[in-house]
């Protein structure tokens, strides 16, 4: 099998052990970020640097991109040397960032017309996933491209799932970022109650992984909660923008999202009060704040 | 190991079933309900019956109530010819009804003046969980009280937890409720967000259960919503009740319960529309109906 030439747009906290972890795989990476610590470092393991994403993407047979928000994921393709600028057709574009589906899918078809293949895949998983390649990568685009970039995939994670066109595996990531958010939410309140009302909210916790409470943020989440270990992980600031993702989504296909609203009012709120650098469990802070209380403090039975 | 007599209060969807299983397990039971049919259907598998909840006290070694809520509860044991006028000191009261833990504290407190034990055991499980004798039991009280009670909780139930002292039962069931119905609203705003952005929202549901937003909720309920299958189940117009009970728990003990409170409304909203005997995961057809589309009509991809 030949590997193709990957250049890879975007070494941040989640980018930068991807691309690593390609290289160990033994594909030749053109690497490109807009702060150069990260570019020196995979340099020196290897990598080749490029001036810009269109020199990147003139380059390379693949191209990825990680970066942080939808405003930097249209700036890189479409921009002044850009992707699309340097773009040959038949490259194949995959962006890995997590995004808005509306800008996703425009980026696409953009694509498209050019005559290029273009996969939306953004992961959950975090830090911890993307250095042990143990990400979860949720897939949009056509089975021809999916296909193209599968080996890849399954060099960065685990847990692959090709969704649907175009845009798709966007619209299942802000599906995923609502319900992990409100999960957290509504696991604070409870714990808080719980605690407020005299009851160890340890044994709440054991009796309702149980039951139909069951949740992996109840088993994980909870226990970082009850140890108010709000080291990220997944911070919050990044979970709101995530939300409001969701909310924009829900906005354009017309779907009010109530709850979501609310969870990602109390992450707004959360940032506000300085605090959106920690892990998203710790929303329990703010609902802990509201009430007076921690849960640390209530060993009551 | 002499087996108590049992007084057995409430008779319906849930009570009737788990009486039931007291009978079959060789228990001798005194029956009361409000409404007949329940107590002849059960005087002819072998229970005695009594005209008031004071007899039955008067003539039973524990008394378990199964009631619909809070006001049933209080004027079961509290009323003329209730449970504490005809109670012997001595005597063992479990209430398994989910009713307020303010309420379930005070009762046990009375109780205890008349030198009785008392214990709260609300369940989990459903009618289904009643019947196969496979319910969760959250226990509140004092130890030597939930340990005489014991035996007959293992004859009702598998997952039985004991939290804390008296209404620590309550408590749980509260925090139970909240998260059950938070992850049913929240995934239902996922799944149509899903269906009505043109992504197949079965294999949405599908690629969340491999990540952090996997739960119980999600396999189970999420699955009915893709069949569209609303038959009870749990009943949204009991867990609205639920809900209640949990904010006026917040209420009393100072814990502001804000998505919890929205998910309240949801459930008013659908009982307002003529839905409140849907199971829960009906809440579903609420962001589909606030959407106009509907889960079962996406198969988009």
């Amino acid at each position: 099998m030949n590997k193709p030439i990957i250049g890879f747009i975007g070494l941040g906290i989640m980018g930068k052990p991807m691309a690593r972890n390609l290289l160990k795989a033994g594909y030749s990476l053109i690497v490109h970020n807009r702060s150069r610590a990260s570019v020196d470092e995979l340099s020196k393991e290897g990598a080749q640097t490029a001036a810009s994403s269109q020199e990147v993407a003139a380059r390379s047979e693949v191209v990825i991109t990680m970066l942080p928000d939808s405003p930097d994921v249209e700036l890189v393709y479409s921009g002044e040397q850009g992707v699309f600028a340097g773009a040959k057709p038949g490259i194949l574009l995959i962006d890995m960032s997590s995004i808005s589906p509306v800008v996703s899918r425009r980026l696409a078809a953009e694509a498209e017309k050019r005559g290029c293949d273009m996969v939306d895949a953004p992961v959950s998983g975090g830090e911890a996933g993307a250095i042990n390649a143990a990400l979860s990568i949720m897939i949009g685009g056509k089975p021809s491209a999916v296909e193209r970039a599968m080996p890849i995939f399954q060099v960065l994670g685990k847990n692959i799932v090709h969704v649907g066109d175009a845009g798709a595996g966007q619209v299942t990531k802000a599906a995923n970022q609502m319900v992990v958010g409100t999960t957290i939410a509504i696991v604070s309140e409870a714990l808080v109650l719980a605690a407020k009302a005299g009851v160890d909210p340890a044994k709440v916790r054991q009796a309702l992984l149980g039951g139909f409470a069951q949740s992996k943020i109840l088993e994980a989440h909870g226990q970082k909660m009850l140890e108010r270990n709000f080291k990220p992980g997944f911070r919050i600031r990044l979970h709101e923008k995530d939300m409001k993702i969701a909310l924009a989504t829900g906005a354009e296909y017309g779907v009010p999202l109530m709850v979501t609203s609310q969870v990602a009012q109390m992450m707004t709120a959360m940032r506000s009060m300085g605090n959106g650098e920690l892990d998203h469990a710790g929303l329990v802070a703010l609902v802990e704040q509201l009430s007076k209380t921690e849960l640390s403090k209530s060993k009551a039975t």
